[in-house]
């Protein structure tokens, strides 16, 4: 009924985001049933608007009626709100803000640059690559020898990064960089996260990605 | 000596920064000694650079050797490691979640714009004077009629709005803006804000910050 707040968790989300897939993977670590709502972008719907009235955007976690923006804010919020099951940030303060840094460098660097390597042609483009290399040898970097960035555990910058890894196939098609040779470990990481039921599971297949990014060039008349 | 970890806290920050003085606000909020070391940014210090490697910027908050960067991640981290005096963040999942969006909203748009106020002229500078109403009157539509965007306590988006007060002479006066006639609850705040002796001690004098930016105006030919 119109008006009424429904109880539960609802998440509205647009299936190709990398930013709603790090919401999905986080309620399923947590084990949360949820109500996903797939969201017509083109024609934004006036729960999303009225959810999210300062950026209107998704993805957008809906929790007894109350709604929570911004992907990162989301992660967290489910962590802390649903705390008696295992955390996804560490306990322990400095790796908190260590764990939050790698987060937001995801955050300002990988998909703006991810962008700009299929929107964009020639120099701004080799920039673009440049710069894609450099980002991910950064967080090839940042992830050593640890099995996941959070250390023995799947952690907070897994969960925001590993959306990304459903797009390596498209940077790596108009960017034309290879994640694997360039960084081996990092692909490695990829490969260890996607075995994970909760990654499995919400992460679009890589193929589906690099089509819906291929429409875009095309309807944008990107040649 | 050289490669001996120093104890207790150092902030690498410069005198006019907002992220810096969150730093500075949030630290005196704790009542938290700590050893200020004023970097030149034309001339980054060694210490700077090994300190934030990634992105060689100001502020860092170096604990017992080991460096925090990004403000809202040190702010938070202060809240969290000097957790026996009053925190910043309110301890509700929800209340958290919020305080986070705004916090994060301010990063995102007023610098940003503030620096498009006094670096460009003619159109894009109607349109970041524009933007800049707006961003003020959602943020005074955040606050609303509660004392500090905190409720009855300054807290988290307040130390990460506060700062920016000091910038608002500057704001005006580059972008014929009057923020006391279009936010009137907001200059209320910013007047509350500027009483605290947190505060008070550590913004940056209005004239300051706009001779500051006068002259880097000069420096750069925008007239």
């Amino acid at each position: 009924m119109a008006g009424e707040k429904r109880k539960g968790l609802q998440l509205l989300d647009f299936w190709v985001s990398p930013f709603g897939q790090r919401c999905r993977i986080a309620l399923d670590e947590k084990a949360l049933p949820y109500e996903y709502l797939e969201q017509d972008l083109g024609n934004k719907s006036e729960l999303l608007i009225r959810s999210n009235p300062v950026h209107k955007k998704i993805p957008v976690l809906v929790h007894d009626g109350r709604p929570v923006c911004e992907s990162l804010i989301i992660v967290q919020y489910i962590d802390e709100a649903f705390s008696s099951s295992s955390s996804l940030l560490p306990s322990d303060p400095y790796a908190r803000a260590q764990a939050r840094f790698w987060a937001d460098y995801i955050d300002k660097k990988v998909y703006d640059c991810g962008t700009r390597l299929w929107k964009t042609k020639g120099e701004p483009q080799q920039q673009a690559r440049k710069e894609m290399v450099e980002i991910l040898k950064t967080l090839e970097g940042a992830l050593g020898d640890k099995p996941y960035f959070g250390g023995d555990e799947f952690g907070f910058v897994d969960v925001a990064f590993v959306p990304f890894t459903a797009w390596f196939l498209t940077y790596e098609r108009f960017g034309e960089i290879s994640v694997e040779k360039e960084c081996p470990k990092l692909a490695a990481w990829a490969k260890r996260c996607g075995e994970r039921e909760s990654v499995k599971k919400n992460l679009s297949p890589p193929e589906k990605v690099y089509e819906f990014i291929a429409t875009l060039k095309k309807k944008f008349g990107i040649e």
